[in-house]
């Protein structure tokens, strides 16, 4: 059993995962940290250091500016972090870095276990399909999304980019006359509704395509990649880690 | 039973034709004209005028610069004529308009039997489903198309622009920064491989989206919708038809 | 503005259609009713005879016991009412039907305004469609649901199978040795995860499939739906109303 | 430069492998066998003894009782041999086997390089996937398609079968009551038109879906893997090789 102190338990995505924890027979939410103190199956603490329960790894889905205290109580308990709260700055990165080197301290660019396992297969198949097939990237997202092409779609092709040994090039969207260049990886931002977010990547080759897709339908994916990061990180020593290293015995 | 004079049949389409008729039990390839004359169940005239069966209908699939003898044929036979050859010039066009004041003049922008039925669907339900939804055609064809988008998605998206009241916008692909405008109509023209073609028209709404997508898989498509109208044009009176004709009841 | 009574404000429906209100701006909830007292912008009466606000549209999202009390204030106040929830015993669906004669009434099978687009979609074409192509319905949902296939699937199959002509009869999957007949409409139920709901009808014809899908991503279908209905009732004389009614001048 | 000789040149096959060669620069038919002498740019013999050309590979799509006279001319002149042919007794694969004991030998149960890369992508993941996701396999092909589910699917299902340490259980669609258990592997076989061949494996997980879709357009794919295969045969040592081998070093 591996006993997770949550903080930021009362936010949206802390309620979600003390909701899935509960299909988790070996993982336990044993205590909670946030500003407001919500009703809940564990004690609730504000401030971190009152936490009095046994602790294994603690879970961070909560605001950049927390970042100190957690590290801090981190290395005073000498215990392993996950850290998925986003937005932070590139001094914050640096010091999670330095952390790392006295501590076990998970962090992934994507949460999702589904587009990491993505990921992962593009890494092997993308040098053997680029010969016979053309590669391009269809994104959904809702229409309040400011960017595009989505972190993730960018995420997916850098990933093929780096597999590749030829120079590519990234195309977005086509208009007017000029046939495609085999080393052209085409990314198109579909936009519209309330489309969470899917990513599917098309290799077309001579009669015949493969497709990989992703779709997430909800924002639990990201309380789902926390929950198995915990399980993982679970008595690892000293260390940075990301999803990789969960998926890396497995692909 | 309507018998056919099928004009081009030793090429790609005409043997497509022959061996699809088959499949259609009052429709007959009665005759056939073409330069090659190419083994055939029935009988293949180099010269159109020195066909000696009963005839109810023309189908040309051929090359532009026949247009003239089968559309003098056509008139001294007093008979319908599908007109399924592409790459007219407009003085070409102006003639077959001409035609179809004397004998009855079938021809369409596609002959697709499918890609009209979906463009139908378009023209009933876009101007309700753009008050709810937000509007995305995604497109796909092989690696050596010239064009993007295809013409068959600026026929679609045409449709769909006609059908709304409001004034909206084509938008080929998004790159950067900036938020989706509700009068977009995203067009995205995927290449690769040897796709065949594929026209996606994406509603996205709050919570759900509504997809209208056509596949063609081979070019057997314009030969069905050639012998539908056939089917369709045989006996019919004086006047210029399409594949609209065809479906007009229909939906 | 059309002012809105919402009975069942506090339930997780009622919730999201308050939230989902504020982008009509022709729609208000004018008071909501539960027995659980929540925050909200508007008076929240634990009885409904209670209300004290202008109302022009009651909209039903709670429970099947609280019909007769709904039914008699809408009659008292003669109010055109919303019936959303589900779960009625047939001497309920009767009791509404009566009502339907002193009151305007609304009740749907399928609250998404999507289904029920692609069911009229369905309704025009499936019979045209049939001749030239075969029909299958490929549905996917969540693992933990009993029934299969979905009741969405069976009410789009019973309308293709209601458009044709000839006797059609349902396969749900294949196994073994045996040709495709054309009278026969497939239905495959794929399970898995949490998928909220996938409705995928497939013609396949000769070189060609057209698909029709609706994909639901959340709940929140239901809540548009329902402000839909809102907003056509508002105003609308005595009688049986449905979201057939709602779409109906417009396919 | 790889010579190859074309068993079966004529034929449809032969003649798209004839075809798609020219885009292999390493490639060429050097010479072709078969018992119609079509006219080709390379020289045709009725009987493979007769051939005079240099070669470095048998390619062979013919038919299955012309494997012992390729197989004694293969071992004579000490050549691999690509075996592309179906319908072989389990004599006639007795045989293949004993002659790679002598001589290179290349037969494999799909020769498409995707199904192929498809089923080793499946290898590496299904394990770590079962886990947390829920699989089902959905394909498609045509209506006059006898066997259900295809050879292929089955193929996909036992590659992730073998990979699950636990039992799993293969469903062929489903209708009536009862939940969907996690070791059922749902199957559902979709057939229409004129399909070539769509499968798609579905991951089905908490919030998210991944899919890995194969489709083939054309029988492209088995000429195209066909000419992959002579590629990689080209000088191997005796012994016997199938598309894994290919494909091997890659994933």
């Amino acid at each position: 059993m591996i006993n997770i102190l949550l903080n930021g338990c009362s936010g949206k995505m802390g309620t979600t995962i003390s909701s899935l924890c509960k299909n988790y027979p070996n993982l336990k939410i044993a205590a909670g940290v946030d500003k407001f103190i919500s009703k809940s199956d564990y004690p609730v603490y504000s401030n971190i250091f009152d936490c009095k329960e046994v602790i294994d790894v603690i879970l961070d889905f909560s605001r950049p500016d927390s970042l100190d205290s957690i590290l801090e109580y981190s290395k005073e308990k000498n215990l392993p972090i996950v850290l998925c709260t986003t937005g932070y700055t590139s001094e914050q990165l640096s010091k999670i870095e330095q952390y790392s080197k006295v501590i076990p301290v998970f962090r992934s660019a994507n949460m999702s276990l589904g587009v990491n396992i993505v990921n992962n297969i593009l890494k092997k198949v993308s040098a053997l399909l680029y010969k016979d097939y053309d590669i391009e990237i269809v994104e959904k997202h809702h229409n309040q999304k400011v960017d595009s092409p989505s972190g993730t779609a960018l995420l997916l092709a850098n990933t093929i980019k780096a597999a590749i040994p030829e120079k590519t090039d990234y195309v977005y969207g086509r208009e007017g006359s000029g046939k495609r260049q085999h080393s052209d990886i085409g990314i198109h931002a579909v936009r519209g509704g309330s489309i969470v977010g899917e990513h599917d990547i098309i290799f077309a080759g001579q009669g015949e395509t493969i497709e990989i897709k992703h779709s997430a339908m909800s924002r639990d994916v990201f309380a789902v990649g926390a929950l198995k990061a915990c399980e993982y990180m679970g008595g690892k020593p000293i260390g940075f880690y990301s999803m990789d290293n969960v998926l890396e015995n497995s692909i």
